[in-house]
């Protein structure tokens, strides 16, 4: 990641009665806007999508994590190029990005409403969220080539800890992480938006073409909610594990997508909340 | 908070290689639509204004605080009423909610505008975003009538975990609390949605006319961005502390509007970001 990422400013650390003046070092958050172009040569048409507050840094991935995820575009070759534009910002800082489409590529704009997975024609209610994935996800909830073993999981939270900088840096920054079933770290992005550093995840697997992740681990290093499931749920990834609580609309959305979730991924403890039999437990399997 | 806010489900928990099946608390995650409905008796308007993935439970206090720290409504008195609607959701649940104005009110709409406080006529980003809400703020940023002692501060993170209940069963909730300048507890609210954690607490402190909060101290269990501390700034409060990092943003936004902002506070220990001198800490005094 840049080091743009962080900033240093002055502080007083209070430590029970005593202060010390030092310089520490921040998370960086600042606006992206993400606007598309698309249409033939001739009549090419420019759109705001989205604008989300973000750490800078991987933006090109974030942008197109993020059209992937929503079920704006479907595929990486629909994109022709993906850049920052200075025309929007006064102090010139790279916070307006222009993702531009192949010319006969047509984006799904319908999904650009707003909360369009949250109020979908059944009303509002998380079943209908549920529904309106189903309705833009480009892979089948996926079966079961993938088995991981418990030990693996343990290792897990140590791995990512070991490679999260500006987190180490900063304590102010979630991340995402992507592993190999046998624990081996393939991505970690980090962001102050837990939705963006999955679709900053995302992109870079869409990036080196390597979706559907029927195969890997996702890591996400706080909770779980029905968004990152979502977003999970879009790249075809089959095992969830998060070092925090699951909400109960996360749980509904795996289970529908036979998607294994885990949480509360932590001193070598884990529970298990949807499609266990993805899950290598050697006492278990034994009495099971 | 109701007792809808949690459900139980089956699940298998996992120590070490012992495998237990137990049932579990989740914090529930599950949309609610807000509507407004406005405009004089022979004409009135329903336009839906935003959907948020809450926690149920005092979605009243949610939709009024959101109205509010969005600046929409600036004030209680322009609500005649605040309902669930079943209408809208199949599965009859409290989903909908439906925020009614008094005839003569006149709604800020152009405050719905997606991401309104992030993409203002300066162009995006942060000092765009900070302007923004100088134009929609109700209060002026709070001068200096507000003091807290270190001791006070060091003993709100036991108090808040002490009250904060729907946590202790899931471990999957946000909380925002308001306390007095001796520490004693106001208001404590929870949400899977840490926004929406904070807009339920002000929605309560102006049920209750307490806004301006320039005397009180609000307790964020997590992280600072920049959303919450606009939100804070919004209902006048003029100290916040925050167990986790804050950003860049939250920072100088902070910084812009007066607000004292402290994070990391936990064992006795906490950073002070912006407005230090409403701190009172004995040795620091003696030497500044």
């Amino acid at each position: 990641m840049a080091a743009s990422s962080v900033i240093h400013l002055p502080i007083i650390k209070v430590n029970h009665a005593d202060t010390t003046e030092i310089s520490d070092a921040l998370a960086i958050e600042e606006p992206l806007e993400i606007r598309l172009e698309f249409g033939p040569k001739h009549s090419r048409q420019i759109q705001n999508i989205s604008v989300t507050m973000r750490t800078p840094g991987n933006d090109q991935e974030l942008a197109l994590g993020f059209l992937f995820t929503e079920g704006i575009i479907t595929q990486q070759k629909d994109i022709a190029h993906i850049e920052h534009s200075f025309i929007a910002c006064a102090e010139n800082k790279e916070n307006t990005i222009v993702v531009s489409l192949n010319e006969d590529t047509i984006p799904n704009l319908r999904n650009t409403e707003r909360n369009f997975y949250t109020t979908s024609s059944c009303g509002v209610c998380g079943k209908g969220s549920i529904s309106a994935i189903r309705t833009v996800s480009v892979y089948e909830a996926q079966d079961d080539a993938n088995f991981i073993s418990a030990a693996i999981l343990h290792e897990l939270p140590l791995s990512l800890s070991k490679h999260q900088k500006v987190f180490a840096d900063t304590g102010g920054l979630h991340a995402s992480a992507l592993f190999m079933p046998n624990g081996e770290l393939l991505f970690l992005r980090e962001d102050v938006g837990r939705h963006n550093a999955l679709d900053k995840l995302i992109g870079a697997a869409l990036n080196d073409n390597l979706l559907p992740l029927t195969k890997n681990i996702l890591l996400l290093s706080g909770r779980a909610s029905f968004e990152l499931v979502q977003k999970a749920a879009m790249a075809g990834i089959t095992v969830i594990a998060a070092v925090g609580a699951p909400s109960s609309l996360a749980v509904e959305l795996a289970n529908e997508f036979n998607i294994t979730l885990i949480g509360f991924l932590r001193n070598e403890r884990f529970n298990i909340y949807t499609a266990a039999h993805r899950i290598l437990i050697p006492d278990y399997e034994n009495t099971h």
